[in-house]
């Protein structure tokens, strides 16, 4: 029924051309007329040279800070009001339906706060290190970039991203269903340096991280994952953090629910127990059936999404040669494969992963196709490396009961209309 | 003479405590008197709370594209008024002083334009191909976006970066001697599919990408590269590519000098041979001492830089644990091994690679010391995976000559005076 190619397998520029030939039918147009000329007859917009042909454009003395392009306004992150009482504790959603690739730019990421976004004067931000240590500890930023820095890739999500999805398809879109997602790389100091340092009690097990905000967001963090990949970050994607992932410096915790990178950062304690913070005894814990709450939920679920098509991204054209893609993610690792459906889940494909495989990162996927024009129920599902697979959004309920506001990674339907139009649906 | 770590190495606290000793000594502040004690007594920085924890920053209504921090108004790209006759056909150099990982924010990427920005359509744009193919095809951007894409990051640095330096030591800063090159992961369709798609005749050898601004850029490339790994491009870091990358469409040229990457891509010509444009013979040739020039020296060679401590970026204290850092690439794979020194090549010291390590991209390096207060000469030496080895400045000369503009991938020199400054010099 369908027709999958995979570039780089050895295809003939002969099935190339059959395979294309319906997108061909609705897009690149072929040349009346014109067979292996210079003198090629095509249509007006490419004959006819354009104003930006005929004018000197803006000089580099313009923008020493680039923008976007004027045709991509709508490339934006986007909220949702009803959402959260006030703008200062709310979400703004990462476009995914308007991205490729892995990478998250930084003007795009998915933004969550509790007070608003604080701006701190780098050189006044101090961080400290105290509680069950050998000597506290107060870095300067510049202290902290005397110490061994390291780069790694990593997604930050949020634990509610797909929340409202929990009682079924409610979003029309990507981005609100799975824009609480991003990806950069970040530069950091390990923070088991800044540990060593300072020095542990043999008594110490677990931190506490605070934030410089008015919030003052707080998580417990167990030493172990402290010791094994948290990064205190001053950079993403090259540039110093943006204020509001936390300028000047902000905790990564790899793989681990976003509420606990905390912001901002400005002290760490060290100590014996959990603190049992707001942020995970009455937030960010899962309400089980019986009654009693899953706590300390921190690993991210595999999981994976369709960002094109989808409800903000219909598809233009009505059959042939046609693009699926999307991202796919997992807490525990890398991601092993991602397989495509348009059928509904009657029969699955191998998508294609491209870019580079990077653990705890997005990853891009692709199934390229042939579009029949029939409507499609596309879904996608995430295999890591670990070798757990993505379920769908009913098995979680049948585990979890129907209570729960967190760590929906479920599968997500999408159906397209023959006219490309997409509509967000689930399938019972 | 230097004290050399590397992270990830089995060391006690302990020795890293010992290590990091000097680090302390100027930078972390142990807090007086308070050990193991959750009521640590530190400075009024951490314990007085700043008017940021006081007040509600900005919502997520503010910035649906977001910006960088207002501490970080210096980080821009910066052109040098007497280089060219116009800003419209000039260069903007990348702040790699600023800049750490390996990716470059798409706002901070070096630009060069010969008759301004062309400010696209993305709507009205096409891209034809034609000349010695079976069916001459015009695309739109939406039927190239239902072609088969791949992700890919590469570095693109134009054949005069560190032009002006074969003159000696020149410029004050490695954004302005090392800065026409960044980094960025691409979106786009392989080249190779549109020309199969067209059916190349057997006659071809050459292609000629064309660009739709007014300065009509147009460049001979081989067409055993196009089939090799050539993109058409339409996005960078995620999202479409900027208005002075080439939006909506560029060519990507791996490895390959920059200005062969042709922006605002309207047209591909397939033919016999070289076109020999302007681009490709009074300029981007290589005058050599006997009077002849080398052409279509299109491969950028292994190359590095340190990038901090830099004149630009001062060292803030006069001794004790350091980190020098830097970037290194080569257009013909990845970066098997850098060398550092500080003592003006008496002795070399393997740097720390970090960071994914992708074909023809930058690789970030660090050099973590303990440094002694005594003056340093620097330089960086970068070994790529074919085992060629980035020679000194004097050694191109000698096989070159020195009538070059192109092509200087000598060795860098800093000298690091006891203040921490740093100026640009020559080793002779």
């Amino acid at each position: 029924m369908t027709n999958k190619i995979k570039p780089g397998q050895s295809e003939s520029a002969a099935s190339r051309r059959t395979f294309l030939k319906g997108g061909l039918a609705a897009g690149g147009a072929i040349v009346a007329g014109a067979t292996a000329a210079r003198s090629a007859t095509p249509d007006k917009a490419i004959t006819e040279p354009h104003e930006w042909a005929q004018t000197l454009g803006e000089g580099v003395d313009a923008r020493p800070y680039g923008t976007p392009s004027e045709f991509e306004k709508h490339v934006v992150r986007r909220n949702v009001s009803w959402l959260t009482a006030t703008p200062e504790s709310s979400v703004n959603f990462t476009p995914l339906h308007e991205l490729d690739g892995i990478i998250t730019p930084n003007g795009l990421c998915f933004e969550r706060h509790h007070a608003g976004i604080a701006v701190v004067d780098p050189a006044k931000h101090r961080l400290m290190i105290n509680g069950l240590v050998d000597k506290p500890l107060v870095f300067t930023m510049d202290d902290l970039k005397r110490f061994p820095r390291v780069n790694k890739v990593f997604f930050l999500e949020c634990a509610a991203n797909s929340g409202m999805e929990w009682r079924g398809a409610q979003l029309n879109g990507c981005q609100f269903t799975h824009g609480m997602v991003h990806n950069v790389m970040y530069t950091g100091v390990p923070l088991k340096y800044l540990l060593e340092e300072a020095g542990i009690k043999s008594s110490a097990k677990w931190l506490m991280p605070e934030g410089a905000d008015a919030s003052g967001m707080t998580r417990s963090v167990p030493l172990f994952k402290a010791l094994d990949d948290c990064l205190v970050a001053f950079a993403m994607n090259g540039e110093a953090l943006r204020p509001e992932q936390g300028y000047p410096l902000r905790l990564v915790v790899p793989g681990w629910e976003g509420n606990m990178w905390v912001k901002w950062l400005r002290r760490i304690e060290v100590g014996d127990q959990p603190w049992h913070a707001r942020e995970e005894t009455s937030k960010y814990t899962d309400l089980m059936e019986n009654g009693k709450a899953r706590r300390f939920t921190w690993e991210m679920d595999c999981k994976s999404v369709i960002t094109n098509p989808s409800p903000q991204a219909p598809l233009k054209h009505t059959q042939g040669q046609t693009v699926i893609t999307g991202v796919a993610w997992s807490g525990r690792g890398t991601i092993k494969r991602v397989d495509v459906t348009i059928d509904g889940g009657k029969n699955w494909h191998t998508a294609r992963l491209d870019g580079p495989s990077l653990d705890k990162s997005l990853h891009r996927f692709y199934f390229d196709f042939n579009w029949d024009g029939k409507p499609l129920l596309m879904q996608s599902r995430a295999i890591d490396s670990t070798g757990y697979v993505q379920p769908t959004k009913n098995e979680l309920r049948k585990a979890r009961g129907t209570n729960s506001i967190y760590h929906n990674n479920g599968i997500q339907t999408w159906h397209v209309r023959e006219n490309g139009a997409v509509e967000n649906v689930e399938i019972s």
